[in-house]
């Protein structure tokens, strides 16, 4: 080999290692911070406890936004601002009652949730259950059947999927699509296995949606629980179902995203958003949803401040508003970056709960999944393993209808107790281990410090 | 290439992918079991409430072992039998109490545990506290500074090292030798700040020792929350620590290991050896510690046995009896596997809690190491990446001495929550997650399966 081409060759090695010596001595700097100097626990205590769950529409999720921007000021990032938004407004009410009335005259009170979004039972509701086991099988019914009763939906998230998320996904449309579907033939109201992975007595909400020219009926959850109980129940005979809610819609109401950037230093008009969702139900505390990605996401943008990192690139840390119930906070993000021109160049999102990190998701073409490989050797001493092709989030993923080129990245924590908490009265600060929830803000800082260098 | 040579290639490579296959789906079906037909969790509430926490000499250990026999005759192992040992039999008395005595004369009660084989302080003792960030600063000190006082050990585990049994071993030795270091000073007591990462309210215990020809001194550990409060105290002056145990020693008593196995199709005088530890500490339910490893070994080979496998050689259960304060089990289980001219082929031991599988580590040689990553890709889709050199366990460990060319394997779940619980009283079934236990049972079960048809 030409001798001067061996040198070339020599001092670029010598220089890319030392460039992964001086990335990797930064990155254990970040974690060193996250683990022993990290603001993280408390801040997660100050969002559960001191304002509490964080639904739209409520005086929780103003005082929220108020909060983040608070943080966001008290921790020095450079712009500060909110994005108006309008957002729905549903209100749970004083009643939430549901009792299995068995044809014995025994009744039995379960668990029960009204799902976000109902309508209430304008008094008490009752009728006879016919049950099905997926929403196909509501589908194949027929309206002879169905007419006049309450649909009791009872489909277990399938616990052999290793990726508690996709199992979750297998349940969804019971909760969804469970109102519209039942109301098709007729039904009165209609109740759901709640989407919780253990047999236990907590129920879980979640969104569910009307269509236009279909009828309205109320839509809650029982416990898996009282699920397994009432199926039981009604394979030796027909029960009745009767219930009260209260839960209604007002009109929309006025909210904000709210927003902070670390300025970019070479090219500040290309910006990398991240983020997670600062709404939650109103059950629980919203700790792990979303409270844990809105902590991950201050706190990478807080060690980085501290550290002086100055990024090359505009980094944008949003506080999403409404992902529960409308996702109008991530589309009206993303058009409104797009009507304002601005260059996004990539965006990674926080929302699967403040567990132990296991890597990175891409929503992006194969080049993209190549490039967040690369970032792999980085976190092998933090025990990330995975880095492949998956899902970004639900807050950035309206990006793409703008931004169809760009990469989309989805924090992925460890899934197993997910589905524990999720939507659930147990989605409290207890139920977030410090350590965890630490690891996961440094790997977020990590990752931004390392994306934005390469961008 | 010669056509002959190229179809031999090519039947083996297709031959070598079936079995690959084969595998796979022997090891999916492992898991769906375990997941979705597991008696592990039930198994663990049994183990912990039913029996509760078993220190060697408790009527609690004697439950226990025939809890564990009774559980390997039901589940039809072909030989179930007990092996005979001695065993400390320690107690911590009725009385343990700690109080920080400040020189304006109040008293802050602390949160205490006595370690476990301390002995009694004789009535109420106290004396003036001597701080020590470690054992080498104890050491270092003289007599004159430490002779009458109570020496605080206050070593907090390093919350940097992101394998949280690294900062464990580095704090181990103010536990372990705390008593006899400071008693070779002339120290009338020692307590140190508990072995546990968070900030919290529980005291760990764990074992310590002491010498021949070193005074006995009493040794405790305080809550890390103490700890700290403590601490900050003494930077603002003097205190005293007042303090009474009636721990005691009792002679040695007799115990057992509990034994099952399945007989090998093939080899049977081939032995592989695989288990946990069946006592605890008497704080809490030893339900991570190390139930959790009982139940592992227990389901694994329940579900091997379910499965009608036929394994080649001689898969041994072993629950070992005293690990945690004199590793009788282990050691006298190695000298009569030896005594007896059984050939060992491999020993697997589960015993650093029930959290989410990350992987195994052999303690062997670089063959040895390259044989354990062979298994690596058959658990991917269970996202198990750890597959390296490492520690098997501490039960296991005493077959080096007799076999010291086989390879031990540690099965490795997921560190970051294990010091939160470990020998302290929130060491309880309730803090063990049902779907993380059941990937552990699945994650060893596969791992059998494979060592076995490899050896």
């Amino acid at each position: 080999m030409n001798r001067i081409i061996s040198l070339i060759l020599f001092s670029s090695i010598c220089s890319l290692n030392s460039m992964a010596q001086d990335d990797s001595t930064f990155i254990k700097t970040i974690y060193n911070i996250a683990l022993s100097e990290g603001k993280a626990h408390e801040d997660l205590r100050s969002l559960c406890k001191d304002i509490g769950s964080r639904l739209t529409g409520s005086a929780e999720a103003m005082m929220a936004i108020e909060w983040g921007k608070l943080k966001m000021e008290n921790y020095g990032f450079d712009t500060v601002y909110l994005q108006e938004i309008m957002v729905p407004h549903w209100e749970r009410g004083t009643k939430e009652v549901g009792w299995i009335k068995h044809n014995t005259g025994q009744l039995i009170k379960t668990n029960m949730l009204a799902l976000g979004g109902s309508i209430g039972t304008m008094g008490v509701l009752s009728g006879d259950l016919i049950e099905f086991k997926s929403i196909e099988e509501l589908k194949s019914s027929s309206r002879d059947l169905v007419q006049g009763k309450i649909v009791f939906l009872n489909q277990p998230m399938d616990e052999q999927q290793i990726n508690t998320f996709k199992a979750y996904g297998g349940c969804y449309p019971i909760r969804g699509n469970g109102a519209v579907e039942g109301a098709r033939l007729g039904a009165k109201a209609v109740i759901i296995r709640s989407l919780g992975l253990p047999i236990d007595a907590h129920p879980h909400t979640g969104s569910m949606h009307y269509e236009e020219n279909v009828e309205k009926i109320p839509a809650a959850a029982i416990s898996t629980k009282d699920a397994e109980f009432l199926s039981n129940l009604l394979e030796k005979g027909p029960c009745e179902f009767v219930m009260e809610m209260d839960c209604r819609s007002y009109p929309d109401v006025a909210s904000y995203n709210v927003i902070g950037e670390l300025t970019g230093m070479e090219t500040p008009d290309q910006i990398i958003t991240f983020g997670g969702h600062l709404d939650s139900w109103d059950t629980g505390e919203g700790a792990h949803d979303d409270g844990a990605g809105i902590i991950h996401s201050l706190e990478a943008m807080r060690i980085l401040k501290l550290l002086e990192y100055e990024p090359k690139n505009t980094l944008r840390l949003v506080f999403f508003m409404n992902e529960e119930n409308g996702n109008n906070g991530g589309k009206n993000y993303a058009k409104w970056v797009s009507d304002n021109g601005e260059k996004q160049i990539a965006a990674l999102e926080s929302d699967r709960g403040g567990f132990a990190p296991r890597g990175f998701h891409v929503d992006g073409n194969d080049s993209q999944v190549q490039f967040l490989q690369q970032f792999e050797k980085y976190f092998t001493p933090y025990d990330l393993h995975i880095f492949e092709k998956g899902y970004g989030g639900v807050d950035i993923n309206p990006l793409k209808n703008y931004y169809p080129e760009i990469p989309l990245f989805g924090f992925v924590p460890d899934s197993q107790r997910y589905f524990d908490f999720h939507h659930a009265p147990s989605d409290v600060f207890e139920n977030v281990n410090k350590r965890e929830l630490e690891l996961g803000c440094a790997s977020i800082a990590s990752f931004l410090y390392l994306l934005d260098k390469s961008l």
